[in-house]
């Protein structure tokens, strides 16, 4: 039913290159570290959970690289490079919780185990395992938010999505649209409006392209249009996927999810955000403690190679927004539906 | 200090191509009433002040080339070509109040003055007489606005406006941009953030050009940033133009507008809506009664000439939306500083 992201296969890591779609079906082989980290930040890959996967997965394509040309020959050397690799993945982008979580979790599992007692073949067979759990659990957790979210979608539903959050977003079949597939295979009827997402069009390019091709009626507005929609269309709930979740609930997501959830709140709509329990940082209590990635002023400037704007002007570009905590309705993860007020 | 949307001179009507904006200069000469037409059906000229304007210079500019070619030689086919000019130019847009109000003040004034008293080269001159009145007009009431919204603007403001309300939307300085320039000569600090203004993008095409043609400090965003913008930027107002105001102050605008209105309204941000009276349609009490276009799908499926969404999608694309009188703080017209309620 739905696309796959990441193919990892035989010891070859392969991701469809999203920059590429709608209008190309292109995919990469990522065969280092450097690629991996460039795919990670030219958004060739992008949505948090998807980029835990990868950076694990690339982590253990690196050094079984490294292993083969010879450039890993102790154990010492598999440990730097091991740490080289998880630092070089750290600085890619900062938002996402889900790309800390998944490198903590190997820097644990290396930390806490002895390594000097590995051979080098057994380091690279645990750090494979490692990565595949994290790829498999990022498909179980999908499972499980989509079950539970699937229960808020009723009949006929008509539901605004903004950004990407399905396989493309994921290892699996996503959070908020996940739910949605889910709800469709149960036999529901469902309607869902989509914003183009700019500057990057993840929704135009990425969201129309996936529920196309899953055969769910979708219709594209722009992200200026929510208040008409709102007002016009009925809408019944907004789903959006997470990026970061504070211990208290406030939530970073795509750039343009506060505006929607104020709007939202304005016009009394229920507002859910579906992400795994790995998006949640317990270790920061408010939103403001988040750090929020600003990129490049062409990626407004520009759509593709289509210039917009005068040359040489000034733009403001954050790629991620704050939503507080009480304009969420619920908070759906794979342990269940949680409701204001939040403490994880 | 800005540049002019529509030139008259000698009976040759020109207009900047609004369309090839920023990346060309280019005026084009208006030469009959079909190209007129389709000069305003395809956004060419833009801007519910210049709208209006350029309907009655074209009218004129019709009927002179007319009565050159000798198809009008009787004051009855002088009157049977105004009427099908202002019958065609009634359909190009349906939302503009100002297009209605100028088609209007012609035809009245060929009902109510004894026509057939006129020689052709009269009844010409006087159309003429009337579309250069009206054009004047247009340049004085932008005058009026921008003097009494002036005063709203306080030294070091932050403005936040959206789409675009320059010299290029009106005859004149424009409205809400009209006063931003206004402020800037009488020696205050500004600093106009524009939304790019999806679909179009007349925001990041039109207003950015402006502004930085006028040397103004400008910040462009997506239509999605404005709720963080809000949050981060401490802005201090909304400025926006209007398509149509009711009598009870309900306020058709460029699409997105609602969405800024409830944000605004969110942060408790004085949200300003300037327009000369000419706009306000008492006719009508409230914004359900305003009709609302909607355009064509490839102006959302497409940014300029890039496709952003698989094809065959289903697109909702409204052209404007309304936003209620009580999200309004106040309404600057060429009267004075109108604040809610409102009653025209």
């Amino acid at each position: 039913m739905f696309i796959k992201s990441i193919i990892f296969d035989e010891d070859k890591l392969k991701i469809i290159d999203q920059t590429l779609l709608p209008d190309e079906e292109r995919y990469i082989t990522i065969n280092d570290l450097e690629e991996a980290s460039q795919a990670i930040k030219q958004l060739k890959i992008r949505g948090a959970p998807a980029i835990g996967v990868m950076a694990a997965l690339s982590i253990y394509i690196e050094l079984n690289r490294l292993e083969k040309i010879k450039k890993i020959q102790t154990i010492e050397q598999f440990y730097t490079n091991l740490n080289i690799a998880i630092h070089k993945l750290e600085s890619t982008r900062p938002t996402a919780k889900n790309l800390f979580y998944a490198l903590e979790k190997i820097k644990n599992f290396f930390s806490t185990n002895k390594i000097e007692n590995l051979s080098i073949q057994e380091a690279l067979d645990k750090l494979k395992q490692l990565a595949l759990e994290i790829y498999k659990e990022d498909q179980q957790l999908c499972d499980s938010i989509a079950k539970n979210g699937e229960k808020l979608i009723f009949d006929g539903a008509k539901i605004l999505t903004h950004c990407n959050t399905g396989s493309l977003a994921t290892a699996g079949r996503g959070t908020a649209l996940g739910a949605i597939y889910l709800a469709v295979e149960n036999g529901k009827n469902v309607h869902v409006y989509n914003t183009e997402t700019r500057p990057l069009l993840q929704g135009s390019r990425l969201t129309s392209y996936e529920l196309s091709y899953a055969k769910i009626p979708n219709t594209l507005i722009t992200d200026s249009m929510v208040a008409s929609l709102f007002l016009n269309k009925k809408i019944d709930m907004v789903m959006v996927g997470a990026d970061r979740i504070t211990k208290y609930g406030d939530t970073a997501n795509k750039i343009g999810t506060l505006s929607i959830a104020i709007i939202a709140n304005y016009f009394n709509i229920p507002f859910y955000v579906l992400a795994p329990y790995t998006t949640i940082d317990t270790s920061i209590h408010y939103g403001d403690e988040i750090p929020i990635e600003e990129r490049h002023q062409n990626e407004v400037i520009y759509f593709k190679n289509c210039r917009s704007a005068p040359n040489n002007i000034e733009v403001y570009n954050p790629a991620f927004d704050v939503t507080p905590s009480r304009l969420i309705t619920a908070i759906i993860t794979e342990k269940g539906i949680f409701r204001y007020p939040y403490n994880f």
